[in-house]
């Protein structure tokens, strides 16, 4: 086997990455060394590598959470898969699994948890080092590159589309359609949703349209909560993935009474409720990030009986740097994947 | 029967209410006339009459809705309800019966509703016009002015407090101990929930540790969300009855991750919400105002067994400008319950 | 307008019905008065007639609850609904409005409620009574004998399906594919559930299979239980519209751990629950019986986004008693509907 | 350290314990030794060494599955406990932590656990092996005699009552009030709920009285169902802890409408079900065996408040054959608790 694998590291906030050759990591008797096939670039790997958020990693550190890849070996106490195993390694690199929210099945929040390409190295190289207890089951023979925005993109708006606590039949507006958004519509048609984009582009309003949303509001030219309530009296829930001030905003406008609006993504900044609406109204405002195991296996489900499928384009490692720029400038559609067999 | 009745009628927003001697109203044959026997004083009846929200009462129109009194005369549709019976007169005057909401059990979301005191003349009279299907059905032999404040405040804590989505075991902090709180500690208590009490004023916090709050914070000197971390870890859901923005921002900080935060008071303004930390802590915050009719026989089902003692001042309906005054001014210990007998 | 209608009465239980010439019946200042288009017939019609129930209909009476029409006249105090509208007139005639049930949304439970068909004169004649708080709403140029089944067949196994507990992604298994279970599985698939399909007739199962079934087993020819835990690990949910004692034990195999049975026919007897099973594999067992005014139009919401077909033969209303005995043989593959046009 | 304890042995089903010295078990790497200061006796001990159930435990075997005690040894891969802490060794011994019900929080249903006591040997010794990850954690301080009923008889009363959905403020009737029913009405009334004592015996029904039951029924006397409609027009929720088929069917007379009925008990046979009543009252009937690792974090912080008392007499390990003939026979009130200390 070999010893040295190629990565990115991140030596600083904010500057470019450094694509290196480095030792392959060695893995303690609890854990698994995966061989990755590909993995996508997210949003918040930008975040993590220019340090924005409180928190920050330890640098120098390896980005990356959507991996997928097979398991090249096992540490000696791991029972529970073997090499050659295809897993996906998502965001939540593990948790203590004793807290009062590990105990009720919401680990994504418990305090001890472990970040995938954040508080400890990620897929962003050939290797990566993994918690079995913690990584996705994906059958042989799914295609790696479509599969891998599942583990983050789809996982998560997967989660905040049940965090709405909406039921079949019932109105959901999607705010914003790029990456996530596209993958939000697919989920909330599959779970029996009718759905509403909104969006500033027309071409990916265009998309959610062909993907079987049932109205889409361009909101630069229309109101989206006089639309909406003009046309179904207003949406049960709301999942917003734009990062944008004013789409909060709107957002608070489009549900009905006793609309439920569930934030999906992290833009930095606060955000103004007014309380007299929110307490008339009857309005809840939640935040979701990611999802847990079992909401992976169940996001996974939807995606192996071909009802969500995901738009990617494939890249190399060695150019991470310019997928960031892109990634950064708004021009990516839906996800780029880094593929390690090209 | 007599045909004049005294009432204090609101004839100019921010003016004080005049007393006048006019015409019991008549009633349609879907209608009842209540004659009143006490009425709690609230401080929507302060917005009501200052015209403080976006829509506005018509004017001139009598402020009231805590309304207890027996029934005079009965409409000749009416089957449900007879003369002579006791009932409450709430904040919900009717709803529409026919949306979603009402069908849900929610007609306090309906958007056709009529509300006492405010969009159709209220308790500040000697009589007053109610809709036989959603008063509240009061049993014989109860203390009408003990029971009044149950009818909008003890209705609308007791909702909130279920509203947070926590469960026989869990923490639960209320944030402002005055009248509201002060039920809201013993709803909480009756629920099964651990009560931390927050508050500025020594003296409210005392009532609620007397009250079994297992735990008080004077927010003045110490930090609520660190004391409460410290304590017990967060709590699982908090309740905010106080109406400064402080109050608002510190009950962000208080919960555990996973949990609820319900808006019970209407000051005007906005509130500031991180996103960041909203999305990593999953956080739920959430408007709720006054109960359903079911929830009343639920709130009214906790006081009659004795779990809930209302801490209230009489005074004559003459004296609603100087009541007014001192509720504006914070002088109010519990609640003013205007006794009609007197 | 005409004094007399043609109606189909029941003079005494388990004798033919009889086609007579009687008034129009007049209505009440509460009620209107609906001329039918059209009226489905239901293995309950079948019990009614026969008096099979412990509380039995007083003689005589009409049968008939799936009845669909336009309203003739209404009542002076009827305020929501006016003449021409198109209604349906189902199962519920009237709950009392007042008891916790209704005010939870749950009048389906109200122990005042009356039965159109049943307690109250029902649509097997030309004309009806009806509540107007109880009636469906269906907007103008809906065909009257498609949407006729989604009355009480479709609302029926809808709100069964949604007392499973399922959410979207999970397994339901659909016992009785004939003219109820045809339309739970049109209605689990509309709702994101993967439906698997038992019945003990391979043309019902073929139907079934057509309609998105992802599963078909042939009770007959294969263990239900068996099959469905090799297949999927056992089911979330299942829903009984099956009759026969055979089907309910068989159900009880079917679900994963933690899984729910609802029932949702009314076969006369008693069914034997093994207390061991029940507790160790934590299973619910439930009833369900039609649906609420809400479910009703959440019910009709999927039939008029063209997720539900169903399928009907017309008869005439002079036909009844054949069509009784059709039914009570099992020769009727979906649902006869009365069209009082022709 | 020794190397020998005293154990209670089951060699062949139905025959008397063995006393016997034999080697204190040894530890994986992932395990834990712990010292036992208590062991409650449960009839489950009876079941398990009787072989009454389908699936037997393989022989020799110790069963106890209420063990209170002190890690003496801990693995070297174990990281969440130490040495000298005092633990809970609960029935359920271990699950896998990777399938749908471990993810959601359920281990109870996991496919693949292990039960102390049963599969695995339990705490009928002077030491037994456990599971790090699924022992329940104590205060020092705690008396371990009086706790010991919680590990068993406490959590899985708690755990039932939360599975008949019931909410503060709620109804709920208990039948059978001796060792399990004493713990479920103190659990019922901390978590805010009016509980119903039913049973047989006058002494059992005068301790519930004085625990707060807001009634108690003679079974023997008196009709459940007829007395608890007459009082509060039926129960919303019903825990069965009595084993007599009696019982079970008199429960199913005692909910109100769209009640809920937990089964708690593991007698032998059958349960037959009224189909008709199941779905015209909307009866929904559970099965509920012990609780998950968070029930029991739960279900102790109620016992920790002072809010759970257990009656408890203790006795020696020597004598195991004595204490299960009195528990066969009925003759224990409330918990023998065995005192290895003694």
């Amino acid at each position: 086997m070999a010893t040295k694998m190629k990565a990115a590291l991140v030596h600083a906030f904010g500057k470019p990455l450094s694509i290196e050759e480095i030792d392959i990591p060695s893995i303690g008797p609890d854990q698994i060394l995966v061989k990755l096939t590909a993995c996508g670039v997210c949003h918040t790997d930008l975040h993590a590598a220019s340090g924005d958020w409180p928190v920050k990693p330890k640098l120098p550190f390896i980005p990356g959470h959507e991996g997928v890849g097979q398991i090249a070996a096992v540490g000696q106490s791991v029972t529970w898969v073997k090499e050659g195993d295809i897993v996906g390694v998502p965001w939540l690199y593990s948790a203590c699994g004793h807290c009062d929210h590990c105990l009720a099945g919401w680990e994504t929040l418990c305090e001890h948890q472990q970040e995938t390409g954040y508080s400890v190295n990620g897929c962003f190289a050939e290797y990566v080092v993994a918690d079995p207890n913690y990584v996705a089951h994906l059958p042989q023979g799914l295609d790696p590159i479509k599969v891998a925005p599942v583990l983050c993109a789809g996982l998560t708006v997967y989660k905040g589309l049940k965090m709405t606590d909406t039921k079949p039949g019932n109105w959901v507006a999607i705010s914003g359609v790029g990456g996530l958004g596209q993958m939000a519509v697919q989920y909330g048609i599959a779970m029996g949703l009718n759905v509403i984009a909104i969006d500033i582009d027309e071409e990916k309003l265009a998309t959610a349209k062909k993907l079987g949303a049932a109205l889409t509001i361009n909101a630069l030219h229309q109101d989206p909560g006089e639309e909406i309530h003009k046309a179904v009296g207003g949406v049960h829930g709301a999942l917003i993935t734009a990062v944008s001030p004013k789409a909060f905003s709107q957002a608070m406008k489009v549900t009905r009474r006793g609309g439920t609006i569930v934030l999906n993504g992290l833009p930095p900044g606060e955000f103004p409720i007014s309380i007299f609406d929110m307490v008339m109204d009857g309005t809840t405002v939640r935040g979701s990030i990611v999802g847990t195991r079992l909401d992976m296996v169940e996001a996974l489900d939807f995606f192996k009986q071909g009802k969500i499928s995901t738009v990617v384009a494939t890249d190399r490692l060695d150019n991470i740097n310019a997928i960031f720029d892109r990634l950064q400038h708004g021009k990516v559609n839906g996800r780029i994947v880094i593929d390690y067999r090209s």
